[in-house]
């Protein structure tokens, strides 16, 4: 019934030997590792010495290996690698969400084109089973948003910064030793990392391919002592985002840390989980929580998707069929709260709606409604920081023309 | 590509009628409702007396019907409506959980018979795609146990007296108001309606079929203010949880009302939300929330099972082919606090370890370990009142006898 697979590994870093860890663990899946190919000669490695290999042709030209499992840092290099695969007639499983979101179009035209498939679902929330839900069971159109915390590490930076009130670079450091912070913390901090894993969940939940550069993204790295504090004066907490909305025929979507109440369920997501939100039509709002990052949660997920290609499991994309077709824009504003030190540095005419300007020890907070493009101008001053309001809204801009024209 | 499906419904009360406003909201699903065959001919209908049937050979004789929507309330009709479709060559999808835990396995070497799908979906958690999940994510045999809140109504009850402080009986009723307590309350309050739910997702998570009348189910029907008060001094809210847990080569399930520490993600879960929780060897915990009741949430799973008919989905239920089998057993004990008025009624006697004794107010609360076959007995005394203990525990029997030799 079930082929037994063999695989060839590229990387043998954190989820690589989580992976080889599950694997020999469970009994079932039909999978063996024949090699695994590294960079590093000199590094001593927990497994025996002949599963490895420093040439990769030693994989890609080597027939009996059905699948390659990409497991590299450099997102270059991976997509060479995904796409000589795939030439080479080996199914490809990564979780390498940079990669994939700066190619996910190429991957989709090489699936196609070699007939193979590529399977990524620890390349978003870890151990959540996002895509597959995504492209199984919510194959309709729908899905309204998707919402919800990406990004493990930042969350854990924000948990202990808040109930433990841990300093900011402590606790950066405390995830990294953990193992679930990216060797480059800006990735995760500038939330870089939640923006590629909301481009892959964008093309699955609404079938629209976007390039990430166009996908604003505004991280945790400037948010201030001033900010906690009110946050704690107003019963928030704070939660870096990644959201995207579909609203009439265009899909609105960034990264950015917002404002959350305590009755949120997002608010009870904790350290290094992540939770998916979606909101259908009729099922309303559904919730996803799991590990979001490490070695354990990231393996398991590539171990199902290795599973899934031992009964011939492929992406089918429906949603880039769908009746109702969307485009990704940018044209719309979110309701934020922007502080920074002393005055004027951000005024009032910078915003579409303006509601009030408070100061507190210094501080001065303005809320109001910003485009999102005014947004990601803002977002670049190192002095100002941006978090969005609880209520957030995303309104289109055309929306807010005509609202503004009523009362006026 | 998709096929377009013909759908014969039988009922068409709460969730029959969401099914019709989705199935006619949703561009890309293809199938339509033929007919509809309904008991009562009095009755008003909100759509087009042409759809109506009062016999149901109209249906189960029909070639052009592919698949029949079974959403009556009588168990027995419904199994016989599931069986002569079959037979007739029809797929199946239902929400009828007491007539699927009843006969999983004839409905199991029914669809092996007669190579024809039933899928159910909406049967386990409303709108939580949680049987989709077992059965293609955490398709291996690595989980060790499932957990959740299965019944919305009671849930909804308990979230009402626990936070607005009302009335146990002004809830349930506001709960049927609202559409989602089952037109007989008991299967809620007494916890069947959960019972069945658990019995299918047993079948699921570890490939065993039960028999629901060995899986031990206590309600929320006895719980005192005496207990409501206790929960709140201790800072815990009361859930009714459905649990099975593997161990060693067993499983142990039952459902009982737990006192739920804050911390608890569970604890969150309010109203007719449901959640399910799985814990995995290496997934770690996976928590699922969503609406559990109601007809738009029911409507939508139901609409997700004729959805992946159109592409010949089946469940293959690979558990019960998994390397090793398990078995189900009630040869365990659990952390149990029990309270009545007055003293004597239940004796430290009757508990596997005892722990400690209170009194508050005239009731009398006694707190240790309990075999499950216990917990049955004393769950038929109308004095009584069983809520597991916060740190909930599963011993298996053996385990609790060598533990207490080493001890002796």
């Amino acid at each position: 019934m079930k082929k037994k697979l063999k695989l060839g590994l590229f990387g043998f870093g954190c989820v690589g030997q989580g992976l080889y860890h599950v694997l020999h663990e469970t009994h079932g899946i039909k999978a063996e590792i024949k090699k695994i190919c590294v960079k590093n000669k000199t590094k001593s490695r927990p497994i025996d010495e002949s599963f490895f290999t420093y040439q990769k042709e030693e994989i890609l030209n080597d027939p009996e290996i059905d699948v390659v499992v990409e497991l590299i840092d450099d997102a270059n290099a991976a997509f060479e690698i995904v796409k000589t695969s795939l030439e080479h007639g080996k199914a490809v499983v990564t979780a390498n969400k940079k990669m994939l979101a700066e190619h996910l179009e190429e991957i989709y035209q090489l699936q196609k084109k070699h007939n193979r498939p590529v399977l990524y679902e620890g390349s978003v929330c870890g151990s959540i089973p996002i895509l597959r839900n995504l492209e199984e069971y919510y194959d309709n159109d729908l899905l309204q948003s998707i919402e919800g915390i990406f990004n493990g590490s930042t969350n854990y930076i924000l948990t202990k910064v808040f109930e433990e009130g841990k300093n900011y670079n402590d606790a950066l450091k405390q995830a990294q030793e953990l193992g679930f912070a990216e060797s480059d913390p800006s990735l995760d901090v500038k939330a870089f990392d939640p923006k590629y894993k909301l481009t892959i969940a964008i093309l699955h939940t609404f079938g629209v391919f976007v390039n990430p550069e166009d996908v604003i993204n505004i991280g945790i790295d400037k948010i201030s002592d001033a900010d906690l504090n009110y946050a704690k004066v107003n019963g928030y907490t704070i939660k870096l985002l990644a959201q995207a909305h579909r609203i009439g025929g265009k899909v609105y979507g960034f990264v950015a840390p917002q404002y959350i109440e305590s009755t949120n369920p997002l608010a009870s997501v904790r350290n290094e989980f992540n939770a998916v939100q979606l909101q259908g039509a009729f099922a309303e709002k559904q919730l996803f929580i799991g590990k979001g990052a490490g070695s354990y949660p990231t393996g398991s997920a590539v171990l199902s998707d290795i599973s899934a290609l031992t009964y011939d499991y492929q992406y089918e994309y429906k949603k880039i069929f769908q009746e109702r077709q969307v485009a990704f824009s940018n044209e719309a504003s979110a309701n934020v709260i922007v502080s920074f030190q002393g005055t004027g540095t951000v005024t009032a005419q910078d915003f579409e709606q303006f509601e009030e300007v408070s100061e507190n020890n210094g501080f001065s907070f303005l809320k109001g409604t910003l485009t999102l493009e005014k947004l990601r101008e803002l977002s670049a001053n190192p002095e100002v920081s941006i978090i969005l309001s609880p209520e957030n809204k995303i309104t289109p801009l055309k929306a807010v023309q005509e609202k503004s024209l009523v009362y006026a």
